[in-house]
């Protein structure tokens, strides 16, 4: 399949689509995004890259950081499953009611207060930002990709809701470290700019069950099967059931308007587009998603 | 791959999870089941079938015919979708709780909300029960197929909580039927008695993409590649990510115990033992179906 | 005090809100009731009454008969107690949530769940819409008191949620007759149509302590003090706390847009007027109750 | 009434239920108190002074600190009102739901939430720990009353729930000064020690609709009667519809074991002893005021 024309044929087939929804406002530095945007790119298990648009372009990565803070923990074994379920919230992100109604136990690692707890774990092996900086520079080759400075203070400014979920899960002992400190890892990760090509060349792992692009094992094969099955029924909040409906593939998308998807054994793929659908998702990039499947038949059904 | 060996391994391995987990006893006729039976049945796309133990012992097959019907209800159209969502509920099968927060539009085919709406779609073509036994007839080839009258009359002296949901959504207008008739025609859906092989071959139209043993289609490719969206999804109560995580295929379950599980392409898989884990699904049949995917690597992620 | 003069002035004062707020529409009889009606009746425990505006005019109880019948039921004693509670819901009158979440006791026999509970307690001792006709032509002194036929078989055409309430209890073992009778006694209470006269002077037993207006006690001290205490808390849906910092009295309405509220020791008082605000209070009445206790520093606070 | 003698009856009436339920654990300054201590004072609207048992005996006031906090807010104005609601929750005193739900307006000045945007709006005019010090002071003509730092300090290091409830509301704009400073000015409010001489003393302005003891006014006679309806409609948790049932008047409890209730026109009761049922209300504190209204007749129903 030549993937080059077929990312041509699905920018022109989602034009269209590119500008609708809103882009999210919460902050000043993700309001300013210009919502015409539109890039994708395809990362193949033999390491090919593909890309149209404004795949080169680096955008704020935000709650796309959870697939690869989840990859880490696990890394380092299956201790963080005691912390945190594995099943869909049926809720927004970031909901309170489900934690009170299980005692501070979130639900999943892909909503906010499931996030906070898996980079509470990963902070047991240092900074869990800066050994999630490090991952994404080593996978994607890009020594670049960094941390936005105004975007993480914008975050930090406005953390009071996520602030709560932590302060939360303390009162029910499920947060380790003093909270601050969790707070302020999780939003640095959440600030970290990258571009399609990088997301899609750094998230590969999980199409090939686990294997790095350098050959060594992030994750052993199961892990890694488990990783993307989490991201299919629970990575785009509570549109999951939906997403699994018209793209048919694990997915984890960002209110900077990305979304990565896998197809396991052949790809990665990130789309980004700013604006978004009423429950947070890239209206354009779910359209493309749906084109990819929908023109390659590479759905997992 | 030999599948016959495959299913005696199989069924050696999960010997000690056999009898585990409580026989459902809502009712008397389901509570009088044997607990130490297990059975499995293979059906593959292009007709071969295998099976290991009581795989042609008849059990209730409750709410697995929610698959069927769905798929039937399908068959005529969309339109089902607006009366029924596709998102995983994240409460118990039987909540009346998000029908209230919703206006009466139940989340997913698979709760029995939905269920009875669907019910209530297919009615319009003929009573439901009656059209999906031929279904289940035709495709398995087993004109025996019929309903227990004893569990179809125990049923509905037990329907209470159903009466209710049914009422809840007449009174959101999304019920087009007397209430009496659909839960009617739902009871004597859930109390059909079928075998493993006889289950696994009528729902390997879903691993053909829709095409059914005898070569028609029921459903289009999309539409048979988003029955088992939903099925992973939303198919094992409020256990679809513990299910996704461990078995990594669509499924869905039944409190008879029994499992019908989808190799998108390869085959339909039926594993039943009654007894229950505390979210309804059948303790050895989930163990058999995590073992089938370890053992095989076919999971589809 | 002079509590004719002070009724006439009530109804100037309150003049402005009369035809404020949506006359109740779900069903098509009283949809038709003319919103700017207003009338207000005070029974004195010495048995003096006063009336003002449209205080002779009969009007559908609907909800009030909910206190009638509750003392009805207390009358044969205190078994009702076991079966509903004594909390306010603090949700909307026909809500199945927390019935769901307190295994089918509802919280209060002031919310519709509760009240078909009562209904079913009461009929142990003859059709409960009978029972408590007869008491109210006692207690007012006539004998015209009647069910409004059409709202009674209006009633029964949109009481889909009810029944869902009913059958959802019977799910739960806590609806001892079959529901249709159950509902049937049910709607043809809340049918009935009084003037406030009336209805003053059968709730005045209230204001006596128990004592009749006959002199016979219906109730104990203790036990009437207590419905009151029940009014207080739960008597006005999910707006009760707002009633009692308001008009600070005991008090319960009707989507029919009467209220009655009692002050213990002295009198109790109806007020009726159709415009009911987003809570299912009359806009008038409430009102008006709040000039009443500001005039006459008859609050029990 | 000779209510020094009705005190002893009723210390002898309630002796068995002395010693029942159990003493608040969360932290270990209330764990150590000893569970059979029982004392009770009423404080007279003309100035007289009644008590029994360890009526002298400081205990920690807890949550009774919130009425005090209500009553000095509502002395500046109204404004208050627009941050807080008026409702009976439903649902335990430090539950985030329906925060949640209603965007981050607490139901009502008695659950936890509620308090702090009342200390918040208190200490717009000076730290409100030492406001409300001040006035307890002035009441009791107790100068001794203080805070217990040893409470404070566990309190404080206990505080990650309330501290979650601040950050939340906080997220929804309805929190004016920095969380620390609010939650440090609540944290010591509800670390004062007090006698229930002192606190019937403190509260008494209550039935003297808003006037202290010194004759001044704190409150206008509508603003006193309606704190009074706040705390029988929300005074006692989610027991508040139990207690108006039972005992009949407006009160409020505190974990420390004390409850403080309200007769309008006549007294103001406080009884303590710690041991707490299940929903954090005094056991013989409850069956004391129980008696008390029982044999005075003064419920106000």
């Amino acid at each position: 399949m030549d993937l080059a024309a077929l990312l041509d044929r699905i920018a022109d087939d989602v034009a269209p689509e590119i500008g609708r929804g809103s882009v999210a406002d919460y902050i000043p530095a993700l309001a300013r995004v210009e919502p015409r945007r539109f890039g994708m790119a395809v990362a193949e298990v033999d390491g090919r890259l593909h890309g149209v648009g404004d795949w080169r372009t680096p955008f704020s990565i935000q709650s796309m950081s959870k697939v690869f803070t989840l990859a880490l923990a696990l890394s380092h074994g299956d201790g963080v499953w005691t912390r945190v379920g594995r099943e869909p919230s049926g809720n927004p992100f970031n909901s309170l009611v489900q934690l009170e109604n299980e005692d501070g136990i979130p639900r999943n690692p892909f909503i906010n207060a499931g996030a906070l707890v898996v980079t509470d774990e990963l902070a047991h092996h240092g900074d869990a930002a800066e050994t999630l900086l490090r991952f994404l520079r080593e996978e994607s080759g890009n020594a670049d990709i960094g941390i936005d400075a105004e975007v993480a203070a914008s975050e930090a400014g406005h953390a009071d809701r996520n602030r709560a979920l932590a302060y939360f899960m303390a009162s029910y002992r499920n947060m380790r470290r003093p909270v601050p400190d969790v707070l302020d890892q999780y939003v640095r990760q959440c600030s970290i700019a990258m571009n399609c090509a990088d997301v899609a060349r750094s998230a590969v792992f999980l199409a090939r069950h686990g294997v790095r692009n350098d050959g060594t094992r992030l994750l052993g094969l199961s892990a890694a099967k488990r990783v993307n099955a989490v991201m299919l029924t629970c990575g785009t909040y509570d549109a999951a059931g939906e997403f699994a409906y018209r793209v048919g593939l694990p997915g984890k998308s960002g209110v900077g308007g990305g979304i990565v998807a896998i197809v396991p054994g052949r790809c990665a793929v990130c789309v980004w587009s700013p604006g978004l659908d009423a429950r947070g998702n890239s209206v354009a990039g779910v359209a493309a998603l749906d084109r990819f499947t929908t023109l390659t038949g590479w759905s997992i059904f």
